[in-house]
Order: structure tokens, then C-alpha cells, then sequence
């Protein structure tokens, strides 16, 4: 058996997110930025925008962003395959689209450690950007990622149609707003020693964490041109992985140390929260993350799509990892 | 000589606003809410929800909404003129970038208020969103009325075609952001203090106010179907008018009183910040903001627009209101 075929067909899901967020990272560097844009009189304020660096640069898992580029590549390779006369899509959408998602992300952490939220002083293993910038700052540092997000997925360019550029918005407005992120944030704060039963629970983390997720991946799957069956098996795909993340987070909550972390430990606890941890104990939110992952990765398999790996991939990084 | 006939073709601004704001306020009402659109699982929490509404709803004076209006009216009619069989545009991407600029605004007050920023606890003669709903709960408002701007801004419409979603949000995305107000409220909270030149004062200003003054008067603009000639003219009366309005601001704070403004008056003087009124002295302030009328006003007239009743009316507006 000749396991060099082996070795060269098996995908190394690291050397691919190596890949991807070397290009991630250098285009938020590039576009978390002070300069004035091309035709544009004035730039952003430095010390606004080094707030605004400061939480979204040399920091996160990117997981979003790889999502994205995950979804994307997935639907291109697939379409490429499917009739080779179609022009391969930009880059540059998937690659706005990863960055924006990642803004919106940035955003939520900076208003959600600050005092009158979490009230966090660590993130990723450095002082929160309220600790370090001042509240007001960081207000306006969230405030400003959020735009920039917007902004991000609608330049003028001519590789970047209107059509891409007005559904991820769409999809991205959505995501964050009173019916996703922002709303399950409040569902959030109002369940502090609040009893929930595991579907309100689900609701919640649904909104928090599971629709910004979601929406990554159909973000990537809009910078390509999915079919409605690929796009429903991917819609399945990110609610799985979405729910699946915030079930792993209350398990690493109480199993996992502040310094694995890259912030506090066992703050849910500390401060209330209802949790999967305390309404189904460990052992079954375990089970559940592992159910999860099998209905993301059935989703896949059911979709028709053939270039599924990196989804594969971070599935199982999502639910298996230990920070 | 036939009185009527002269009272007819006279632009009453009163009644011309109070038809715009109808719409505008019926939109809002219908647009701020928990309800799950069409093909949606889910809508927002109420709690949430109406912390929004309260920030939105019932107040304040929607100079944006009619801005977007007046500049969607007058490049509609010209075109409309210039070439009848043109459709007439929807008014629906009118009234969505009208509300969608309003919402951005009133983010914008709810954050400015909180105890981080201004510390404000009246707004438009009411309690401040976080004095009555706390404060976890202005900051998430804030920022799910943020989103939603953008959500309003892309509907999936026949009517509102992609190359108009993508202008309207791009437009409004770097209005809202950190080379936007985002950024000129930065300059203001770092410039407490600190003696300012008019040179500088006016950037900030620019930035903090005029940005999405003049963003407003671009998406009505954008709206319709403007010529090159008519934009850059929209964009000249915009830049005037925005820093006109703040000039007016300034001395009205010093001016009106708490009752009649609706928020606190003297703010800015207890607070030490540089002001028009601080550099300039009332007096020259005053003539300042005639003269950046007469720009507003000139501008329109080199337009080549016909139909520019209203917003000749608003800048005046803008220029000489009490309150």
C-alpha cells in the first residue's frame, strides 16, 4: 500500500486555515485603518482607530472568517466542477465577507466585557479594550467595527456585484441585529438566575452565538453560487455548528482554566447563568455537542456538495476543541 | 392681482414635512418590532424590542428622514421631467433609507447618552434610554438599532434594486463609522478640555454631526436617479447644511433653555468642551451659520434642479430654529 497517495489526499485542515488566515489577517490589518480611502477627504481619528485595532488585531480563532472561506470554497470548487465555462468567483467577496463577519464578532466582545455588560477585564489573554482604552472609547471602538462591517461589504468595485454585495448585508444585518446576536444578548442578560428550560436555552444561544455562525456560512455560500439545495443543507450545517459552539463553551466554562481560556473561567457560574452545563449536566451537553456534530456533518454528506473537508474540518474542531 | 393663484404655488414646508413624516413615522412603527418577518423562525425578544422603540419612537424631530426626502423628491421630479417616460422611482427605497438613517441617529443618542459618554438623563424631555431600561440594555439597543438600519436598507424587494441596497448602504456605512460620527464623537470626547482652532472644531464637527447630515441628503439622492452635476451639488448643500446645523447647536445651548431644547441646555460649557460659541464668540457663530446658509442655498440654485422647494426650506430651517 503506497501511503504517500494516502498522506496527499487526506486534508490537513490546519495547513488550510494557515492558508486562509494569512489572508484574513492581512486584509483586516489593512482595513482596520486610519487612511482615507481612495476619493475620500478625511480618514478615522488615530486614537479611535487604534481602539478598534487593538480588539480585532493579533487576537481570536478566526472562526468565523474560516467558515466563511470553508462555505465558499465548497460552493465554488462545486459550481467550477459542475460547468467549467463559469468564471471562477473573486476573492475579494469571500474575502470581505470573512473580515466583516469578524468585525461584527470584534464588536460584540469589546460591548459585551464592559463594565455595565460581563464586566471583563481579560480577553484573549490581555486586558479588555475598556480596561485599556476607557469605556467611552470602547463604546465608540464597537460602535465604528460594526459600521466598518457594512462598509466593508459594499466597495466599489467592479469584481464585487451589487447583487453579492446587498445579500451579504442582508444576511449579515440579520445576524447581528434584535433577532440574532444582539437579541439573544438580551435574552442573555435577563436570564441571570433565571430557571430555563433546555429549549428557551436553545433559544438563546441560537440568537447569541448560533445566528452569527449561521451566517458565516451563508455568507461564504453567497460569494459563490450555491444551489437551493446546497444552501439549505448549509443552513442546517451552520444552526448545528452554531448551537454546538455555545454547548462546548458552557462545557469548557467549568472544565477549562482562565489561562487555557485566554479569559475568565467559570464566569457563568460565578455570575448565575443558566447554562447546558446546569440544565443537562456534563455528561449529556457532551452528548448533545457530539449529536450536533452529527447532524452537521449528515448535512453535508446530504448536500451535493463535493469539496466539504475544511466544513468537515471545523466541525469537528468546533465541538472537539479545548479552548 | 389673483392672491390664490400666488398662495398655491407658495411651498409650505409645514404641510410638505407633515406628509413626509406620516410615512415615515408609520414605518418606523411597523419596522421597530418583535415580529419575525416572512419566512423567518424567529423575531426579537420584546424586552429588547422595546427598549428600540422607545429610543425611536414618539420624538424627536427627523430633520434626516426629510432630508432623505427632500432629496429624493427633487432628483426624482427632474428626471421625471427631463424624461417622462421613465418609471417613477418606488418610494419605498425613499423611506427606507429615511428610517435607516433615523434609526442610525438614534443609536446614536442612546449611546451618546449613557453614563460612559455624555451621562445624560433626559432626551427629548423623557428619561434617557439607559435611566429607564438600564444600561446593558441602551448599549444592546443601540447596537440592534444599528443593524437594523442596514436590514431595512436590503430587503429582498423586486422593487429596490441590488446596485441601489449596495449605494444606500455603503453610503451610510462610512457616514456612521469611524471616518464618520463614530469618529467625530472620538475627536469630541478627547477634545474636553482642550483649546481647539475653528480649522479643528470644524473636522470635528464634520465628522461627529455633519457626516450623516449630509449622508442623508445623498441616499435620497441615491434614491433617484441624479446626474453627476445634481450629485456633487447635493453633496455641497449637504456639507453646509451639517456644519450649519452643529454651529446652530452650539449656540442654542448657550441660548435656549433645558424646556425648550428638550435635553439639557449649557451642557457643553459645563462640561468644558470647545464649541462654536467658545472660538467664535455668539456673534460671529450667528453670521457663520448664515454664511453656510447662503452656501446651501447657492449650491441648489447651480443644480440644475428644479423641484428644490423643500430642501431650501430645511436648510432655512436648519439655520434659524429655536430649539
Amino acid at each position: 500500500m503506497d501511503t504517500r497517495v494516502k498522506t496527499e489526499s487526506a486534508f490537513d485542515l490546519g495547513a488550510w486555515s494557515a492558508r486562509h488566515l494569512d489572508g484574513v489577517e492581512r486584509a483586516l490589518e489593512r482595513w482596520v485603518t486610519a487612511e482615507a480611502p481612495a476619493g475620500v477627504d478625511h480618514g478615522a481619528p488615530a486614537e479611535l482607530v487604534e481602539a478598534m485595532r487593538y480588539a480585532v488585531l493579533d487576537g481570536g480563532k478566526r472562526l468565523r472568517p474560516l467558515l466563511v472561506m470553508a462555505a465558499w470554497e465548497a460552493v465554488t470548487s462545486d459550481r467550477v466542477g459542475a460547468d467549467a465555462t463559469r468564471p471562477a468567483v473573486p476573492h475579494e467577496a469571500a474575502l470581505r465577507a470573512a473580515c466583516a463577519v469578524e468585525l461584527i464578532h470584534a464588536y460584540s466582545l469589546v460591548h459585551d466585557d464592559m463594565p455595565c455588560m460581563d464586566n471583563d477585564v481579560l480577553r484573549r489573554g490581555k486586558p479588555t479594550v475598556h480596561v485599556k482604552f476607557g469605556e467611552a472609547s470602547a463604546l465608540l471602538a464597537g460602535d465604528a467595527l460594526q459600521a466598518l462591517a457594512f462598509e466593508l461589504l459594499t466597495p466599489e468595485l467592479e469584481g464585487m456585484p451589487a447583487e453579492r454585495q446587498a445579500r451579504l448585508c442582508r444576511l449579515l444585518a440579520r445576524a447581528a441585529g434584535s433577532a440574532g446576536m444582539a437579541g439573544g444578548q438580551a435574552i442573555d442578560l435577563a436570564s441571570v438566575g433565571v430557571s430555563l428550560t433546555e429549549s428557551q436555552l436553545r433559544d438563546m444561544h441560537r440568537l447569541k452565538t448560533g445566528a452569527l455562525l449561521q451566517a458565516s456560512v451563508m455568507m461564504g455560500a453567497a460569494c459563490g453560487d450555491a444551489s437551493a439545495e446546497a444552501q439549505a443543507a448549509l443552513k442546517t450545517y451552520g444552526a448545528a455548528i452554531g448551537l454546538a459552539f455555545q454547548v462546548v463553551d458552557d462545557i469548557l466554562d467549568v472544565t477549562a482554566d482562565s489561562a487555557t481560556l485566554g479569559k475568565t473561567a467559570g464566569k457563568d457560574a460565578d455570575q448565575d447563568k443558566p447554562t447546558y452545563v446546569s440544565v443537562l449536566g456534563l455528561e449529556r451537553s457532551a452528548a448533545h455537542a457530539q449529536e450536533l456534530l452529527g447532524q452537521a456533518l449528515a448535512a453535508l454528506a446530504q448536500s451535493g456538495l463535493r469539496n466539504t473537508q475544511a466544513l468537515q474540518g471545523l466541525a469537528n474542531m468546533v465541538v472537539n476543541r479545548s479552548c
